[in-house]
């Protein structure tokens, strides 16, 4: 009656952690995209696996909920953070059109109620190192200051309502990170961003592009916000876009906190 | 030659990653705040500490890049991530400021021309598991949406910038994350938060307070937007504000993707 949402962070298994690696070997099944089950599979030679492909989001966190209420653990895993634009939210959206009671593990051993009902789920959601997190490592310091992130995916939101958010974190100043930039079928969506942004912002604004961090295809970028090539763009890819006082130095984007205006530096 | 940020992530050391588990036994030296440092303590036994206080930051940054110049290896260490609200960018601020250059390891290891001058680093910046990650899978999954991340410390940005940001990123509809919410000096910028987040947002939109993410003094605690408690609140809390489609599901904080209206669940 356990089910684990765990993030494998990017790239192989060196950047998770001990405790979603440890619990990945002790469950008893797995669920994920095919992708990430490859990325962890030396880990989990003898699990059953519940494999699915990149649009079954659904059918996938659906069984692995089945598989965890027949009294089985169950992990569900996905790439970088499992909170960040990923399965988390889905899990709890499913859970409660089901009615499936969620404990907190840490709740649900303090309670000793785990399995006292066949609508119960005793959870834990282990978090990974994010996208942006890791992106943002390659790239150099953009995210010191305040952010935004923007799914530029108009799959299940509204183009308008990405476009006031583009709009607004422009406004504001918010360092942009872009998340699902282009694919093949969306590609005018960055173009567009650009276009919003840059009636907030300088032209000369130094943006980063980072694709596949801490994988195989990595490949970072630099660039200005007017002069974007979106050939460097694609599915893999997370776009940081500096604030006023992003810098770029020698093949570095940092965003400084400020400790140059109050201390001598 | 060789200079090391690296997140130690949430916590104890289960939630580090291997690789910056295995860099920091590498190290020669390591730099840090004594919380952190003592947190990783049983990794360290015989390197070489440099440890400062909290408000030390630009003195530890300082004293970690002199000792990578030297020669040695050093890895300087925070909680969470290097590069959200933390030390990265007071590198690459120090390093243009003294001209030093600076190369990623790997195009270092490429060019092998470590230790080639005085006045070069090599650098890896090894990301973490983030406060807002971490804090999100404890309350639930309110960020697997646009969100907006916000520091309230006014000390080093004019609370002007700040008030700007939530009201944006609340007419925005962005979840918005607060990082620095309260400390004994500044205790009345969570209020005013409140206030202007109100002006465009329901009262009743739910709300994450998580406390020492997964420390010993580890809280979470749920509430509506009108109603936050601000005596929940202290140095080590991470606030979550949800977006108008956030939900409370029993005891957990979820932002649903999108899935729901367009997928039969």
């Amino acid at each position: 009656m356990t089910l684990y949402v765990i993030g494998t962070g990017p790239g192989d298994i060196s950047y998770m952690s001990q405790r979603a690696i440890d619990t990945i070997k002790r469950v008893d099944c797995i669920a994920g995209y095919t992708t990430y089950i490859d990325l962890i599979k030396d880990l989990i030679p003898d699990k059953e696996i519940i494999s699915t492909g990149m649009t079954k989001e659904v059918e996938r966190v659906e069984k692995a909920i089945d598989m965890a209420l027949t009294g089985r653990s169950c992990a569900l895993v996905s790439g970088g953070d499992p909170g960040i634009y990923a399965m988390a939210g889905l899990v709890f959206e499913i859970c409660q059109k089901r009615d499936i009671k969620l404990l907190r593990i840490q709740d649900n051993e303090n309670q000793n109620s785990s399995g006292d009902s066949d609508k119960t789920l005793a959870l834990e959601i282990i978090p990974g190192i994010p996208a942006l997190a890791a992106g943002a490592a390659l790239a150099g310091a953009p995210l010191t200051h305040d952010f935004a992130a923007i799914s530029l995916s108009d799959l299940l939101t509204p183009w308008e309502k990405i476009e006031k958010r583009l709009t607004c974190a422009a406004m504001a100043d918010f360092v942009i990170v872009i998340y699902n930039p282009k694919s093949k079928k969306r590609d005018w969506q960055i173009t567009k961003a650009q276009e919003l942004i840059l009636e907030h912002r300088n032209g000369s604004t130094p943006v980063a592009i980072v694709t596949g961090a801490m994988r195989e295809n990595q490949n970072i970028s630099f660039t200005n916000l007017d002069q974007i090539d979106t050939a460097d763009i694609g599915m893999q890819t997370v776009v940081f876009i500096g604030s006023s006082t992003s810098l770029r130095y020698l093949d570095f984007l940092f965003t400084p906190r400020g400790y140059g205006g109050k201390y001598a530096i």
